[in-house]
């Protein structure tokens, strides 16, 4: 199997980044093929703008979604988004390490996603989206870190159902939206200051990586459940 | 009252351009100060990491937040993140424009709040979050644009409820977290290619503007609702 891990932290020496050491060492024990993308050291460029591409379809007025459907079809992707998009073109298995920042990416990752997941490549403008997604037949996973204890993220915690509440624009909006299929993310809460439960969670996504092929993806709606206005059928509905 | 509009589109001539304008405008016609922070424009840093400080408490170890709280104490941002940091003290009413893209903000914007929103200036470190963050007292609201249609962003629709599972991420666990009030966003849904539709958005959104005052916030819950483990007390389960 193919695998390419995009990774965001600045520290090599950090939790995240024994989370990413480990699932190297651990899908490449199993003989697939790794490849990782890691963010800051790349220098990834961040910002959506003018200069991801090479010529502009319409210099006067700036989409960049338009931009990116032009450089779909005449490779005029600078060079660091065309590498990336290659190498999820090539990944059967995409895994994503980073800390939750204010309950989302932090933006050197979500800029990864704004560049590299382009319209006309990897959804929408003849493809489409969700399970006709460009990246249909791959899969997904996040494996994150929190500050807050699992508690604050439990259904009735402080911050909110980290399922339903948080994690829901990445997983469905992100991943399942461009074709993926998602397994449950793995999460280590809390770490900062406990080598114990840092000890025990590295265990623990050991055995997540080894168990890829069998564990349930999460359960999204196929695009037959909707209707012809998008809307869940009544027979689906929870 | 002091209005601080953070601002994150590339195209001036865009309709997330013209609502920008229109806040301007509105506001200023009331009689309130406004400041703008143009993202794109300032080609804003959006990737949070060693530079964003002139000294670093541990070079051996870099963790985002711990540098966040030294540089809090010493003064030690670099002067980009003080300038808007100063601005969100001096703001009465934060606004956000911008689109919808991953349904979530740009990267340059999340960006912003990775760098500005800082632990020690913002929240945490002596400070407190949710009803005891740092910018208590202040009142913000969301003003984004959307590719797709509203019924695609209702309760049953193809893409989730854009309150309950896309916003919440940034309406509670950005805006709420830091102490801010919520006002419901202004949403102008799939205008891309409507002139029609774009004009009465601009009329709905002076409106909005206009009563800014007598809105009624998203009703979170306060701190006192919640246990000593962080659970939502049952009383006020819904």
């Amino acid at each position: 199997m193919n695998v390419f891990i995009v990774y965001a932290h600045q520290e090599p020496k950090s939790f995240n980044g024994a989370l990413k050491d480990t699932a190297v060492e651990t899908l490449e024990a199993l003989g697939h093929t790794v490849k990782v993308s890691d963010l800051y050291a790349m220098n990834f460029k961040a910002i959506a703008d003018q200069h991801d591409f090479t010529e502009l379809e319409n210099a006067d007025y700036f989409k960049y979604q338009t931009e990116q459907i032009h450089a779909s079809k005449h490779d005029t992707f600078t060079s660091d988004i065309t590498a990336e998009l290659e190498k999820l073109k090539w990944a059967d298995f995409v895994l994503f390490q980073f800390p939750l920042w204010w309950f989302s990416m932090p933006a050197i990752l979500k800029g990864w996603v704004d560049r590299v997941f382009a319209m006309g490549s990897i959804y929408g403008a003849g493809i489409g989206a969700y399970d006709t997604g460009g990246l249909k037949g791959k899969k997904s996973m996040l494996s994150i870190t929190t500050g807050g204890p699992e508690l604050m993220y439990s259904p009735h915690g402080k911050n909110g159902d980290i399922h339903e509440n948080i994690l829901f624009p990445i997983h469905h909006g992100i991943l399942y939206f461009s074709g993926m299929d998602v397994l449950p993310p793995f999460i280590a809460y809390s770490v900062a200051r406990d080598p114990a439960k840092r000890e025990q969670y590295i265990i623990d996504f050991k055995k997540r990586l080894l168990s890829i092929d069998t564990t349930p993806v999460i359960p999204y709606h196929p695009s037959s459940h909707y209707d012809e206005t998008m809307q869940l059928k009544p027979e689906f509905r929870g």
